[in-house]
């Protein structure tokens, strides 16, 4: 099943004319992940095709004004507008107070039950049928990165090879429920069980080995890259990445394409060339624009 | 000396594709002050013709969300980029607070000094040649609204008048100045001093003595409007104004002109209805859009 992934806030650090903070949505069926929550996330969501009502969980990656100053607007408005399903939100270490601390500060309106926690590397847990691990990256603060991965589908049926053995088409529904048919293993006519698509976001962070062995087999790795390779000092003083070691993780862990974000506005004029960077190592790179919506199969991952 | 006024954010609670969260830009010459602060207000001032930099002060009315919660990210983006004149802050009891909690929560790069202070009514302020007076609203929780008054400029000076006492251009200067020249008193050939604009701002409030106080003779009055007059109820019920209320406080206070915000986006396809029922109180209302830039002057208050 194809997943769909909607930039909303494509930014770094400081906003601009043209790019608010972080925030991507990630959909898989009918299961909604919010990643990172930079302000003005509501109202970006508000000019996209798709409603901040159907959000399953947000998840934050670190403590960061950029990353996390949207939140407390949205789940505002949430309760404004009668949400009733219960919200799921994660962030790191010192998240939950963080956040409860605000409500106390700020009295809002709340109509819904939050499911919130901290929680570290390696810690598990589902969105609906989603599961989401987090992996430790290094950024100065307490910060996590997040793997989605959408549930294993069956293996394809082969009605060619099932008529071949002498099986009828009134018997093709119960083989693929898994049963035995006339003697006729459900394994001899369906294939190999089909992975689910798996979806790598980083946050802030700089290169590191926990990142880049979550990303392993990844069908596409969100990754910051804040600076061109010609400020590696920088990236490396203030706990970034470049285009290149963003590129250099997604060809390490063999992942299928890679979305570059959280760009710093002093590239505005040269993207191309900042985008070049990455492709030089790894050519299945793209470097979205806010609201850009694009679609990930076994395809491709191009805009919709 | 003319004032000007920029919506920001003309929206209610709820942003919408159309309107941000509460915010309103005053300036006198060089003196440059926020009102409120809503989600998202430092991205609509990357979208104005004004530079967020060059706010001296930013006051805020009352602690809900909508129109407080852009405030850590501007506090933090002009850190970043680099601020060093300080700041002037002022909000109702516990504002002080919040803030101060929400900088140890998220941890900031400030370059700069705050001058963060909780008001209450009746309290009076600087924010460079502006003066600035807090009065008491109506709401719910602490609430204020703030009074802002440009200096007043010395009278204007009579050259004829001045020629008739005998009076030559080289004593003009010394007159103006308020010498005596010749035997004749400055008063004699430079009328009364003009009063400075003034512009007053409700924040959230229900109809109450204090506003209207505050707002008599004021030049222009900002005032909530989040309901229409059929709604009376539901303002009632949360402390908010209908569209007639706000006119007849403008009626009431005589003030030169009214600008509603804070209009419920329920009213998004009746705006002209909306409007309507102030005009039929207070004729000259105006209605803005968000990033409106208005002009303020003696000859009335119309966009630029």
């Amino acid at each position: 099943m194809n997943m769909e992934v909607l930039f909303l806030g494509t930014g770094a650090s400081i906003p601009s004319r043209h790019r608010s903070p972080a925030c991507v949505v990630v959909r898989s069926g009918r299961d909604m992940v919010m990643l990172d929550c930079g302000e003005g996330s509501q109202r970006q969501m508000m000019l996209s095709p798709w409603s901040f009502m159907r959000i399953k969980a947000i998840l934050i990656t670190h403590l960061h004004g950029d990353h996390v100053f949207g939140l407390p607007g949205l789940l505002q408005t949430m309760g404004l507008s009668g949400r009733t399903d219960p919200l799921i939100l994660r962030g790191p270490a010192g998240f939950t107070h963080a956040v409860e601390t605000m409500m106390d500060l700020f009295q809002g309106v709340r109509s819904y039950d939050l499911d919130i926690a901290d929680v570290g590397d390696g810690e598990t847990f589902a969105v609906g049928e989603l599961g989401a691990e987090c992996f430790a990256t290094v950024h100065g603060v307490p910060s996590v990165g997040y793997a989605l991965r959408a549930a294993d589908r069956p293996g394809r049926f082969d009605p060619d090879a099932a008529a071949a053995l002498g099986l009828e088409p009134v018997d093709f529904r119960r083989l693929q429920q898994g049963e035995r048919v006339r003697g006729i293993d459900p394994a001899e006519v369906i294939g190999e069980p089909r992975p689910g698509m798996k979806v790598v976001y980083t946050g802030d962070t700089r290169p590191c080995g926990s990142l880049e062995e979550a990303a392993r087999g990844a069908d596409l790795l969100i990754h910051e890259a804040t600076y061109s390779d010609a400020e590696a000092g920088l990236a490396e003083k203030y706990g970034h990445a470049t285009a290149g070691q963003a590129a250099a993780a997604a060809a390490a862990a063999g992942c299928g394409h890679l979305a570059l974000i959280h760009v710093s506005s002093r590239y505005d004029d040269g993207r191309e060339a900042f985008l070049a960077e990455a492709q030089a190592v790894f050519p299945r790179t793209v470097m979205p624009d806010d609201l850009q919506l694009y679609r990930l199969g076994r395809d491709g991952f191009r805009p919709v």
